[in-house]
């Protein structure tokens, strides 16, 4: 199972979390991530936890004023990309783009969808993973795989009628151990969270219940 | 073959322009449509021509000041849409629920693409038609047909991977009756043209030379 | 005092609110103008009342599919457009350039902001009017007259700096004659409302009642 | 006079370039910043330079997944941003939004527009400074002191208008130190400039000549 911990914009210490983050990854093998803002990607990633970018845009060198270029993204230390998150909807041709862009400097790529459909749409695109967020979950508390299995089980089914190896994650209302077997139970080989980690009074304990059951 | 006249926003009569696609298409038996401006959609369906919307919002009934309600698109006569034009790219999520507002109203629907896994992606959304429309093709005079015929047959085969119900269109570069029938001769059930009609002398003319060969 | 009737997309019958308006206008001599989807406009425009846009896109003729040309809107009928409504905020350079479109037709023009700060910044773009409308009161039946009588007062002083030619209406829970005179002691010039009328069980009778004071 | 060395997405090292700012500015005492792609905003501050951010997003803490928070910004060392660069143009709701986002964390502000008419316009706003670009002079090498001397004097004046307090920059086509003196004779108190610098093989080379005059 894969885990990206997305810190949005949220008000926490994007440091303590990485560090957190890097800590309970390496004590229990599971493979977790972290997404912060743009502009803390370098010293995150200087904790040496698995970094990846929120957003890239879709461009290349060139006179783009206030773009997150893939190549400065990578620099920064980031390893993967997210695209397409429901708070920061692309175009297709953009979501198209960003991921050559992410590809050409060897970002890992997962694009989010709202449903099976968009699921099947951006696996046509060809990112390494999708995931499946239903917009009215996010922030919930209530996880996606109990609120709405066949979600997950149509996602998955939606991305290999596209392509076997395109991985599928899910997301929206993610924060315990149990929501992660469950997700993996229905197909789901990682998941998307944020608040349940970034705005734990003791993020190492909520990440240590995530993996626990792992 | 299916053809569909884009009037974009060309400084053409377009009463006159659809009143030349009715006879052309009556008198040839070809299926002709024309997409207005929407503020001209209702004096065009008035003709008796087949009339499409360039663009709905994805939006229903409700607090959307300037959008493009189907509802009154379908209200105004038009009896299809097309989405997501490359000169009016859309939102996946946003290509999704526009599908749905067209569907929700009975209005026929083709997406433009600018590429065959563009093409791939926007099937997956269930759409009536796609259009492939190189960007860089568009406006040239050089037909895709004759530019880069690989991206017909190859959207066509994306399309088809989907599902076989979708019709494949294409265009840009498209203005003789040579190109409707290489459009064809690649697979494609119907071309999307513009300049070649709206900016011609005589659009009836320009019709009858296109159509002349089926 | 000017009133103008944003039908949104609201599902009402805008032939019947247009007659409405241009009748109760007649009987009162109150200016009220009736601003439709586009698709509607040239139906409403032929009823005689006064008819607005609610949007026009910031271009010339040319390849804009999708786009709202001004000179289309003008052809059906409209005599003048508002731009930048909360429900659809346009980029500062594509207000200029909506605004130059208008004139070009000779629309009038009505630019909405959120603040008095935002009601400076258009007018110094050279509308004919500005329009303040804090989006936390639009639909709450609540008129900004009486919730918050400062923004009205502070557009009116804010649009005055730049330009004392530069008319200022109102918006957001206008729905009362009650509500339009006190706007009118607060600098007001005119209302923009919608649901009040294109909601009301008896348009013609919340109409009535609106311009009764006046 | 202040010079703003934006990096954009060029394909350039941006510490090589915040080395030479540092040391011209320190040499010379005019004051240099350098503006680079967010992910690289914390290598770029640690060389000592002035850094500035190229956008921040109009948005606070919150669920903004791929934001560009004014926080995470000012963390990372920068101590002004750019706001609405004619290759980023922004909605005036969100220009709005925006400097109020930067003044949260104590950002220095620049917005940008294409005219003195919307130099008027963002100068209601509120910001510390005003950059007037005219887009079709961008990467030209053709400053806008010597093609159109006329928009800085009248983006000057636009300005006072409303206060005298904010500062004018001018940029599009700056690249030596003669550009610099014809934009402070024509009003402007600082200048903004890309290529110049960022693109030049000996970039502390193309600094010293740029400050030479002053």
């Amino acid at each position: 199972m894969f885990v990206l911990v997305n810190l949005k914009a949220y008000p926490c210490d994007p440091i303590e979390i990485a560090e957190a983050v890097r800590d309970v990854s390496d004590a229990s093998g599971v493979d977790i991530a972290v997404a912060p803002q743009t502009a803390h990607l370098s010293q995150v990633a200087e904790t040496g936890v698995e970094t990846w970018g929120q957003h890239v845009s879709p461009v290349e060198h060139g006179s783009h004023t206030g773009s997150t270029l893939a190549e400065a993204v990578a620099d920064a230390g980031a390893t993967g990309t997210m695209l397409n998150h429901s708070e920061n909807r692309l175009k297709l041709a953009d979501i198209d783009a960003g991921l050559a862009a992410a590809e050409r400097v060897g970002l890992d790529t997962t694009v989010c969808a709202n449903n099976p459909e968009q699921v099947g749409a951006v696996a046509a695109l060809g990112p390494d993973a999708v995931a499946v967020e239903p917009p009215e979950l996010i922030g919930t508390g209530t996880p996606v795989s109990k609120a709405d299995p066949d979600i997950v089980t149509d996602a998955v089914a939606a991305a290999e009628a596209v392509d076997e190896n395109i991985s599928v994650f899910c997301g929206a209302g993610i924060s315990t151990g149990e929501d992660l077997v469950s997700a993996r139970e229905l197909g789901a080989e990682g998941v998307l969270l944020a608040s349940g980690v970034a705005k734990a009074d003791d993020p190492i304990a909520a990440l240590e219940d995530l993996v626990e059951p792992l």
